[in-house]
């Protein structure tokens, strides 16, 4: 893993100084190689001394990604809106949007979209692709191995949804709820409050692969289809009472069914399962931290609610 | 229309030169009033002599777009990879790649993505979703409105699939032939040679909507579900014989089978269908130029064959 960062990055590097990457073309351009190995020693051992266990892949200044930009190997997008979510942090936010259909967000578009003339006729439309921003990242080194939080083993990164990928693209399907003038409200989302969007197309035919045809691993197909039992103590209701409405859910039973559906999918990874001992997590739902504990193998159960803008007790120890 | 793009320009102006867009804010800022109406009147004048019709909404300089960029308004993606593809112009290319699965393309990763590692267990997938650059638009003007091709009408840009939108971000599904050491093979496409590459993320089963609950306005069903009949002129196969193999298919029939695939979707526009008088078009497919007749209403005749790197006649008058 260390030699593949370590490739990665020194590729990486060389490509960003317009140099040769293959030995074979190093070979033939003499006056190079000596430059190659200057810059490589001189970058190795800045970067070694900096930070023993860490190879950054982006060693060029500004100005060099803008001469990069500029000659086309770069692309620029701009932010064209912003998400306002009932999920506030990654934690107990869906991996997939469309096992909890009753999740909602909503899209605030810039002016300079012209949103009420751009978005209008999108609401002929059941389904969107929403295409966004990872934008919570916090990795700056790039990896060609990630691990999916579900399978706990080290995965081709092109072969996953991860958000750590050599572009921090991110892309979701959504229910269309309402084409409001200068907003869009989805449902079945998984979405976090705060995500710069950069583009929202409408779902076709053609995005669609059937059942039959479409194959995925077995360890995908698997962490999907598993779904717990949610319980709520009945100290929770009353406290619950006192909370709604909430900026998206309206009535009680509305907020309820909502926290039935993101616990349902077991919001644990892999590695949370096996080496938790102590099984008391919280999430925040719309504003409310949702207190849980694993009252089974596939049984969760709600045992307090609290308005708060951050989650009192984390899933990890 | 006029108004729109103005208005549109005149925001994105305004927020580029990090002005304030609302009338209540300017008011509250009486010092940047009068910088505000400087700076727009001078824009507008200076767009209007030099070019009566169109207004640019990007008049910054490079040097602010890196302004932007470091306050992270921009989101800034490297290219991964190029396509390699059947389709050398937009002319023919299916607009929607699963209605031509015979349909062939390559990717080739650069280095510094490590594809023999990245890429490898995408292999476990029957179809991958592919992100990339519309890099043959020639527009410098955002339009919220924009005509699509197989509705002549205008439309909100993001109710269509148009490439002429805020960020010019693409993406289509495609179906997994072979994984290599550092290239993807692919099949069902509407990728063109040249296609710059920013993401590869693989298929599942969150990706699909169900027919059932999938909803699309009328006309997109209807320019979807016609497909004219593909006859070949007794000559053409003579000369076929001569042509084949190319560089994606290894057999005549294999070539023949491509060639009524994307002729059948009609690849005519609207305004092609009623405009024209003259119906011989031409269309380059794996370098071969195919030259065919509208020889019915929903009918067309290939009359020649030609290895070419540019089609002769153009599906235009």
């Amino acid at each position: 893993m260390a030699e593949e960062r370590l490739y990665s990055s020194y590729l990486f590097l060389l490509e960003s100084l317009e140099l040769p990457t293959t030995i074979p073309i190093l070979e033939e351009q003499p006056d190079k190689v000596e430059a190659v190995l200057r810059v490589t020693e001189n970058f190795v051992k800045k970067v070694l001394k900096e930070s023993p266990h860490l190879i950054p892949p982006q060693p060029l200044k500004k100005v060099e990604i803008l001469q990069k930009m500029i000659k086309e190997e770069y692309i620029t997008y701009k932010v064209i809106g912003t998400v306002s979510s009932i999920f506030t942090e990654p934690n107990g936010t869906p991996r997939q949007g469309s096992m909890a259909p009753l999740t909602r967000c909503k899209i605030t578009f810039l002016k300079w979209v012209v949103p009420e003339v751009a978005l209008k006729e999108l609401s002929e439309f059941s389904h969107c692709l929403v295409y966004f921003k990872f934008h919570l990242n916090t990795n700056t080194v790039y990896h060609p191995l990630v691990v999916p939080p579900k399978r706990g083993e080290k995965t081709s990164v092109f072969a996953t949804r991860s958000p750590h990928r050599p572009n921090n693209i991110g892309m979701t399907v959504a229910k269309i709820i309402r084409v409001g003038k200068d907003e869009l409200y989805l449902g079945g989302i998984d979405l976090v409050d705060g995500t710069p969007i950069v583009d929202i197309k409408p779902y076709t035919y053609a995005d669609s692969i059937q059942a039959d045809t479409l194959q995925v691993p077995d360890w995908l197909n698997n962490s999907s289809s598993i779904k717990s039992i949610v319980k709520f103590d009945e100290s929770v209701f009353p406290k619950l009472k006192q909370l709604v409405p909430t900026p998206f859910y309206s009535t009680l039973n509305d907020f309820v069914d909502v926290v039935e559906e993101v616990l349902a999918l077991d919001i644990r990874t892999i590695h949370m399962q096996q080496k938790h001992t102590v099984k008391r997590y919280g999430v925040l739902i719309d504003h409310i931290n949702v207190t849980f504990v694993q009252s089974g193998d596939q049984e969760v159960t709600v045992v307090d609610v609290e308005k708060c803008e951050t989650a009192k007790f984390h899933s990890k120890e």
